[in-house]
């Protein structure tokens, strides 16, 4: 069974490790999201797909959820030291490594496919990792400028747009957005490998990742929602909002910057019955079961929080499952 | 006081620390070799600047005599864990983070004159430390190929060239030398501030430092020796060999390779009593002071072991001494 998966970082990331859990035997090809990646000391971060290469690889730092294990921060005290910044952002030793490969590459004339390719040689995670595009495509929030803790670059209606990391990262996601732009998406080309994934794929899925910054942007790439509603075949999202809030992560700011309502039934509507034919809720949203379907979107209520390996596992059984029935 | 010191590595340090210690009101400017320069892992690797800057600014390992106190290998570790190479160049976490900002200020466009400076700002060596020159010089040693360890590229004399780093960090340089060549050094141009400060200086030292690829490196640069000679002012040298051997390091492999006989009149006739107006042995090299007179150097036997800064400062102080004879 192939198996594509559009994903973003830390929730997309568990979700992966139960679907290889539970599909151990399937052909799973991850398309990551980069409109988070962001230059830092000179150095390119690709925060969502060395989330998915450590979590699947087991380097992984477990309870944050990103970074590495066992990671100490001595670069990084050094660079503060130095008085060069952002200070708010913090990288790892160990994953400073990455990105200095990552960087060097890059010099080297290497496209990020192609770097991923080979900083996947040492993880092994066991699926194929692709970035969505090898262009550089950067997310930035618009925020009131009063809000950014700085008196540069407003606009003339008193806006400015940040990093989303710096949203996310400096800002905690602790005020309004006013809109999400995944600068230079509209100009982007989908990475080798990822139109021809998806059209080979028996399975599309929407692991629990941001709906506007991850799956958002990925599908923001021309070409790629195309593709999915082209490859005919059962396409199966996973709410990342239970109860009515974002289960990890900002989903109900970036849902309210593009004004949608941060529930499992808006974000199905959201997506669109024209992608979407399956989408599962919590179990705490049962009720929302009935609107989803009247979307025309098929519509499950199972169990989502990530507790642990064998709980995401179940949800990609859950999902599978529902993939098989959609297509009978 | 106005002093100008031509530096290299390790030794030149030492010897800047106990200047210091002499001459605690003296204006100094140290006009760095930056031959040995490499790039490593995407990253500008500047030793001798570093080596001056951080035994000054008291962040040196002492032991060691290059690198920074408390150190760790956690980026290091990684990249080896990535098959990221070379191996044999070690570099520390905290080490790291001044190639980071050095690389990043290069990509925005700062020459590394600039750059110094403002690494500097930090450290606050208490001297105005120059790079020769802003321009890329890299010192390539001429071994065989059969020595190399490697079968690649050799010439059609069997010879090829290595960085010096490689030559010494990797080879020990313990295979001969055939030829020394600081690539890039005849296109060059002084760093601005080098000239000028020349011009001005009251005294000029050769600290005893590698003549051949520290110092020998820096009057590579056009201009300099011109400068020197033209400055006027007493310039007074201290020998890195001491008993027909360098104190440390790799000066005697270099000497035979440049055809200069590993000995401390030897290095002074090699410098010539056209830049020299002064040079001091060590008293184990007593012998040699009639030697090197008939050159028409002025010459003195002192102690030259910088065991402590003290027996640096004692160093710098014949130094500083010898010049104002020279200059009555």
């Amino acid at each position: 069974m192939r198996i594509v998966v559009l994903a973003g970082g830390i929730g997309g990331a568990r979700f992966l490790r139960g679907l290889k859990s539970a599909a151990p035997d399937a052909d799973i090809t991850v398309i990551g999201n980069t409109g988070d990646d962001i230059h830092l000391f000179g150095l390119k971060v690709c925060p969502d797909l060395d989330t998915v290469m450590y979590t699947l690889g087991g380097g992984v730092h477990e309870e944050q959820g990103w970074g590495r294990a066992e990671e100490t921060f001595a670069v990084k005290e050094e660079l503060t030291a130095y008085g060069v910044g952002p200070e708010w952002f913090s990288l790892g030793d160990r994953d400073f490594a990455t990105h200095i490969i990552r960087t060097q590459m890059i010099a080297a004339g290497y496209p990020l496919s192609a770097i991923t390719e080979a900083l996947c040689a040492r993880w092994q995670p066991g699926v194929r990792l692709i970035p969505m595009t090898d262009d550089r495509v950067e997310t930035h929030v618009v925020i009131s400028a009063s809000d950014s803790g700085s008196a540069a670059g407003p606009d003339d209606r008193g806006r400015k747009a940040v990093h989303l990391q710096e949203y996310w990262v400096r800002l905690h996601a602790s005020v309004p957005a006013h809109a999400v732009l995944p600068v230079g998406a509209e100009q982007s080309k989908p990475a080798p490998g990822v139109l021809e994934a998806i059209a080979k794929a028996d399975v599309i899925l929407f692991p629990p990742s941001n709906p506007v910054v991850s799956v958002g942007t990925i599908l923001a790439v021309p070409g790629i929602r195309e593709a999915i509603t082209a490859a005919g075949v059962p396409v199966i999202g996973l709410s990342p909002i239970v109860g009515n809030a974002p289960v990890r992560g900002m989903a109900d700011k970036m849902l309210t910057a593009v004004g949608v309502e941060a529930t499992a039934a808006a974000v199905a509507a959201h997506y669109s019955s024209a992608l979407l034919d399956g989408w599962l809720v919590d179990t705490v949203d049962a009720a929302a079961v009935g609107k989803v379907e009247e979307a025309g979107i098929g519509c499950r209520a199972v169990p989502l929080m990530m507790t642990d390996v064998e709980a995401a596992a179940q949800m990609a059984r859950e999902a599978l499952a529902f993939a098989s029935e959609v297509r009978a």
